[in-house]
């Protein structure tokens, strides 16, 4: 099967479509980031619209991220950093070894998860507005309690592998990952970010590390990488980057 | 290496150990529940305390449900269910159909996850008693939008399918967990979850013949398997089932 990968993902928004994007361009693999594309080629919401739909054959899909590489479709970014990552070498070959890089990726997720829901604690179907007062609480825990065990716990793990990665010697995808993740927490609670970070340093030499691959270094200068807003998981709301 | 496995969780909840339990269970693997064997045969809570206190050697997980096999040490539900499953026949052989099995099991996760945020919507950290305004909403919500749209989602996979499981003539290891996800939601919310099944007719045929596979009856029936209660991520606070 041909390396070519078609990524399919909400155009405006870096969201959970950007931890595929780091492995694919981290693997240096060939592929179409499908709703970016002008309308006119195929772009837009359109073709999201289509599995969303259920319009394309195969295993049905609930959500973007999506990926399409010959007759597989594929969606859950953990499980498409995965296959990706196993494909190209950006994760370990041992068996157990890939499904403790999955953890790191699961656990990497969660963490996403609760950021976004400090700013959508009651549901994803209500606007942020409307659901301000619960957003406050939700994110003073979040940044009191949540974040300080979350980049605790992989600062554990980056020490005990002996690094320079998460898993050791070689860079795999939750490492990736871990950079897309730091970066988001600092776009959102930048004040909480810094005070939590203080007592992290080997992560955030890991988030460094991942940004200075010449391959990454490239794509975030390139117009492929879509800035932090707020449309996605990382919103910065100044009013919840919530110190005590 | 031996199929002898060893299973970390809390010992009073089925939670997300159980999505594990009943793939160890299909598979016919010889386990030990660790946590809940007599104290003074290793169980209760100290094992656990020793993960989480970063006592054992490996590489560190976040929070249980843990599996230990020989030298692995590996956490986070679905990672341990992929692992166990793709060893015992629980899964497809095809590395891209393998990520699609993964695929489900994630969405699993999700709707569990937002399942556990409808009583605890500001924080996992709060008791429900103080977020019970929130989790109020949050359940109407669920009910009314997020719990029929993941049911319709699973119920279009399974009849793309072909059936009679959720990959077609073979059962994997999601199967499992759609299984245990409907028992919890059925405990939870009775009439939401009434309602919103009348059209899902293929999944509970599903949850039933899962619940007629030999070895999950034998199971099923024995007390290992612990009933739903209010500590884990199913529980029924009658003033959360709000059907609109």
């Amino acid at each position: 099967m041909e390396d070519r990968y078609e990524l399919y993902y909400w155009p405006m928004l870096p969201g959970r479509g950007e931890f595929v994007r780091l492995v694919l361009e981290e693997a240096g693999a060939p592929y179409v980031d499908v709703a970016r594309l002008p309308k006119e080629e195929g772009g837009g919401f359109e073709p999201l619209q289509d599995f969303m739909s259920g319009q394309r054959p195969g295993q049905p899909t609930y959500a973007p991220p999506i990926l399409v590489h010959g007759d597989l479709v594929l969606a859950q970014s953990a499980a498409i950093c995965a296959y990706v990552g196993e494909r190209h070498g950006l994760a370990p070959d041992d068996p157990g070894r890939r499904k403790q890089a999955l953890q790191l990726q699961l656990t990497i997720a969660d963490v996403s998860d609760e950021a976004h829901n400090t700013h959508h604690p009651i549901s994803a179907t209500l606007y942020y507005e409307d659901q301000k007062e619960a957003a406050l609480e939700a994110s003073r825990s979040f940044i009191s309690e949540r974040m300080p065990r979350f980049l605790g716990y992989f600062e554990r793990v980056r020490e005990r592998s002996g690094g320079p990665w998460l898993m050791g010697e070689a860079l795999t995808y939750p490492d990736l990952s871990l950079f897309q993740l730091l970066e988001g927490l600092a776009y959102a609670f930048p004040r909480g970010f810094a005070k939590v970070t203080e007592s992290t340093p080997s992560i955030l030499a890991l988030r460094d590390a991942v940004a200075q691959r010449p391959r990454i270094a490239a794509y975030l200068e390139s117009d492929r990488r879509l800035p932090f807003n707020e449309h996605g998981v990382f919103r910065c709301y100044p009013e919840l980057d919530l110190g005590d």
